[in-house]
């Protein structure tokens, strides 16, 4: 890969460079990092299976309002009884020195309060997306972690997969030249009563939690952070299930170079993970994207005009819970090396104002 | 195919039932309409070769600047000297009887005039898309066929060609079920110095000629016309081709029912023209989908919630020119049998409002 100074430092201001030297810091001790999970769902369940494939990362307690499913899961993973907290209680995890870090991973909602918790605990913060489910919410939690000087890690684990990452080196290299538009979709179909359905949970609909897939990929692709935002949202369902947030959401968003992107997102059925980037020597695309594994990317580009057309198509082999895996490890080798996360509360902040903007433009009010 | 009465009905407003009926009209004649083609450009090459193919199409006549290449198509297509006409004097061919129509392949700025001069001729009028550079334009088209009892019909090829249709007869099925999003693009690198870079001759940028296939397609596949549409442009490349004409145009567009859609056009780069479409039950895609041949469709569905997938992977093996055979075709057919063309001019006139439409919504200044 050849990079410019110029792409270099647009790739720092991204927090991409350190992905993109070899593995490891140099310097990382061979200890590892002890992580609480806070909150056991099904994405927590990717993180534990992800963690034990790691190198520098382990799990040494569980915060969980089910004390039972709790005790299931410390025995699996070897957790002491005396390391499993409620939510009353996990403050007390203050003294508890086996946990380093905290993993959240509960209802949007709650990641502002536990992540500020477990910073007055003086432990690191690996949260998930969306950050939260406010802007001033996802400012306290930056706020809280510098003021506890811990780490505040947010869990875009698209950030350490190899094929996201070989998209961007493609497009920093100019392999596919200037990018002029991108178009990307996620949602899903979301089941009555999960708690994502209600607003005071989610934060909003599907842009918080998978449309930001879509918002996030149109940054890191183009190294740029958007500057005009349209919005539209409906609900063609009506099962009962969109009484509080929308079902569907498409908007688009404008990049200071004048790079133009759509996207798409909903919680009304299955749509299957993508991006696609137009540039002026080519195209290349995702599809899968965003998904836990058999993620695929595919170029069409030419070198030269009139040389013979470059096509790529592969699919990565990794399977999940690799993508855990590596996002674990980045927080563990962070905490060890004292470096900031490549995905810092700052980045996660910059897109819940994106999603913020989205959601206005459409007339929709979030916080 | 099972068509409830109401998506019949669905259908036949879109003018798109009579081409899911066996092909051929039943009363068709032996006798050939004969064509008079405006303007010898890269797209009637194709229409030519079409007519070649075709059942029920002759070429007859040519209109054109350069007496020089119409008489070397001429005699190509076996078309006498006196049927050769130009700019000035193509009127004249109200007394040519080998002339019952015209296809009209100009720059969109001429497409009025040349509709109109020809529909006081008394021929039938097969127009390129876009049909005008402005509404009133198209207004006035529709007038004077009316007025001249002549047959107006929008050369909107992909209206004939069967693996569009498909996707259309999957959609109607209910294959993928509810249908709640689409996403398409299309669009092509303009070499410097086209007609269609000067805003008078094309109208505005590449909406008006290649996102119309994106806008075209929405409405087609969901049988819906929009009501509500945001519209962002942008410039990267400014080497002076850009001057009157936007680059890039990204667009939302909500349906009635609530189905959301987002397009995008470029003249800019090679921009693959596809749309997908996610229902409640699966989706369906084409990627090629608006070329003049090598159209793929894809589609991946469930026929109920845990029964297996339904996978689509098919590829239409007929070559250009054949879709103009086909669009030919059925304009000589509703010439033959004086039925409306599928297509008419108020096909193209709801283009037009929906092109400026957008053009608006992102505060751009088109007729």
């Amino acid at each position: 890969m050849n990079l410019s100074r110029r792409d270099f430092s647009k790739l720092g201001a991204m927090g991409l460079a350190s992905r993109m030297l070899p593995e490891g810091f140099g310097q990382t001790s061979s200890r590892k990092i002890g992580y609480c999970v806070i909150g056991i769902g099904r994405i927590a369940d990717h993180f534990l299976r992800g963690v034990q494939e790691s190198s520098h990362s382990k799990i040494t307690g569980f915060v969980s309002g089910h004390r039972d499913k709790a005790e299931r899961f410390a025995a699996q993973y070897g957790v002491p009884k005396d390391s499993i907290y409620n939510y009353e209680d996990m403050d007390r995890m203050i003294d508890n020195k086996q946990i380093d870090a905290v993993y959240v991973a509960l209802p949007n909602n709650m990641h502002a309060e536990y992540t500020i918790r477990s910073a007055k605990a003086g432990k690191h913060v690996l949260c998930e997306k969306p950050m939260s489910t406010t802007v001033a919410d996802a400012e306290a939690m930056i706020a809280a972690c510098k003021s506890a000087n811990v780490k505040l890690m947010i869990a875009y684990r698209l950030h350490y997969e190899p094929f996201n990452l070989k998209a961007i080196q493609m497009i920093r290299n100019g392999d596919i030249g200037e990018v002029q538009t991108i178009n990307g979709a996620f949602g899903f179909n979301s089941p009555q009563g999960e708690w994502r359905l209600t607003k005071k949970y989610g934060g909003g609909g599907s842009l918080f939690d998978v449309g930001i897939y879509v918002v996030n990929a149109c940054r890191y692709l183009t190294g740029e952070e958007p500057a005009s935002f349209t919005g539209i949202t409906s609900t063609l369902d009506h099962d009962g299930r969109f009484n509080e947030v929308e079902e569907n959401v498409s908007w688009t968003m404008k990049f200071p170079s004048g790079i133009l992107a759509t996207g798409s997102s909903t919680y009304g059925t299955q749509m299957p993970g993508y991006f696609k980037v137009f540039g002026t020597k080519g195209w290349l695309g995702m599809n899968p994207a965003y998904n836990y594994d058999g993620l695929r990317l595919q170029a069409n580009y030419w070198k030269t005009p009139g040389s013979p057309l470059v096509k790529i198509d592969e699919i990565n082999p990794e399977r999940d819970p690799k993508q855990f895996a590596r996002e674990a490890d980045h927080m563990s080798e962070c905490i060890l090396n004292n470096r900031t996360p490549s995905s810092p509360g700052e980045e996660g902040l910059r897109d819940m104002r994106y999603i913020k903007a989205i959601y206005h433009a459409a007339g929709v009010d979030v916080a």
